[in-house]
């Protein structure tokens, strides 16, 4: 007889999982890449020789990670398609991922402080006019909106994403959407509740007129460390003051 | 008649989407926590007045993205369990996510540059004797791994991922630990390939023995210069350079 040390327990794999892990590898190994329809149902049931339940459950599977989406209606339209922003997936797993680790506000702001100080450091280098242009679009847009904080909320966003975008780093910009979009509920709200958010918003929007001109120059380290003054200071007066 | 500008196409909401969408919601607000068991697929049916396959296929999607693990078997033990450890599905969603969006090896790299120099920056102002005594085993252990190029990996990871969890910041660690597992294969594969793979660890332990000495003394800034020329040489060196 071998020892007990020689066995280990088996682990079940089931059938919709050895779909899954098929498709996915396809998609790892380059076969299968954005924008492609995957085979329908029928021709998965036949290739794979597995039931309709397990390639919907497997299909189920990668929808809700995002990485296809569903298209309803029939012939050419209709079917799997392999997505081309899974962007919007990978937020939601961060987010649900954080409210599951517990991980503290302050640790996703100090990681965020890094990724934006890198982005700023590295638009300031290679910025160009309209990439300049489309900050200062979003500085009057930031100005003039008046009524809605959610709406202030969008523009912050998307100006602190467009300086990732500036820099070239296309993993960085996924990576500050998603830990934005993992908080954006909370911060809007937070913003919301302020007794005169107008006034808070244009002390914002100073704040990044600041970083504009530190990337307009061409001052990395400047931009870079108002970036991350400015992320810290609403932190820490807005957020864990409360 | 109102205008055509007030409507919009309704989007059909399938009915595992809802079901899906209730139990992330109790995961985002606090009311289903990790180790906590969800409730029986037969609970789930009746409570929400969904078919069984609704159920099913909303579990099935839970499990892929990593917030539920299935345990098989009957009675206390069976189930479905909101899991602790959603790192490696996030892992996973990353790695497809960078295959999706042909995000460039260099973008993932220049992304761990600036995490890492702030876990080392952090992990130099306080770092435990403990926390130096782990670090200087994992030394010990890649320089007596003579064998196997695929463990001295593992080694170097966890050297790595140690260092941001003595910094404490729970985020960085995770983010670390999945970005170095987005592309760990290609990562040991190259190293396996090296004609003296043996050499060229001992360089990089002497790297990882210079990052340790900084942070033993304290020195945030050394550490983080150290940490960042030991990962862009790896990746100009033997990734780039193939």
């Amino acid at each position: 007889m071998t020892s007990d040390a020689a066995w280990e327990p088996v682990r079940r794999v089931r059938t919709h999982e050895q779909v899954l892990a098929q498709i996915q590898q396809k998609i790892l190994d380059g076969t299968l890449s954005a924008g492609e329809r995957l085979p329908s149902e029928r021709e998965l049931v036949n290739m794979l020789g597995v039931s309709r339940t397990s390639v919907r459950e497997a299909l189920r599977a990668l929808e809700a990670m995002g990485i296809v989406e569903s298209r309803t209606g029939s012939g050419q339209d209709a079917g799997s398609v392999i997505t081309a922003t899974s962007t919007p997936a990978m937020t939601n797993l961060l987010r649900l991922h954080i409210a599951l680790a517990r991980i503290s506000l302050s640790d996703l702001v100090d990681t965020r402080v890094e990724l934006e100080r890198s982005a700023a450091r590295g638009a300031a280098s290679v910025r160009t006019d309209d990439d300049l242009r489309h900050l200062v679009e979003l500085l009057d847009q930031m100005r003039s909106t008046d009524s809605d904080p959610y709406q202030f909320n969008t523009l912050d966003t998307e100006f602190h994403v467009s300086i990732a975008r500036i820099s070239g780093n296309a993993l960085a910009v996924d990576l500050m959407q998603a830990l934005r979009g993992a908080v954006e509920h909370e911060m809007a709200e937070t913003f919301a509740q302020l007794e005169d958010w107008r006034a808070a918003a244009d002390g914002l929007v100073d704040e990044h007129e600041a970083i504009y001109r530190a990337i307009e120059k061409g001052s990395g380290e400047l931009a870079a460390n108002l970036v991350a003054d400015h992320i810290t200071t609403f932190y820490r007066d807005r957020i864990a003051g409360r």
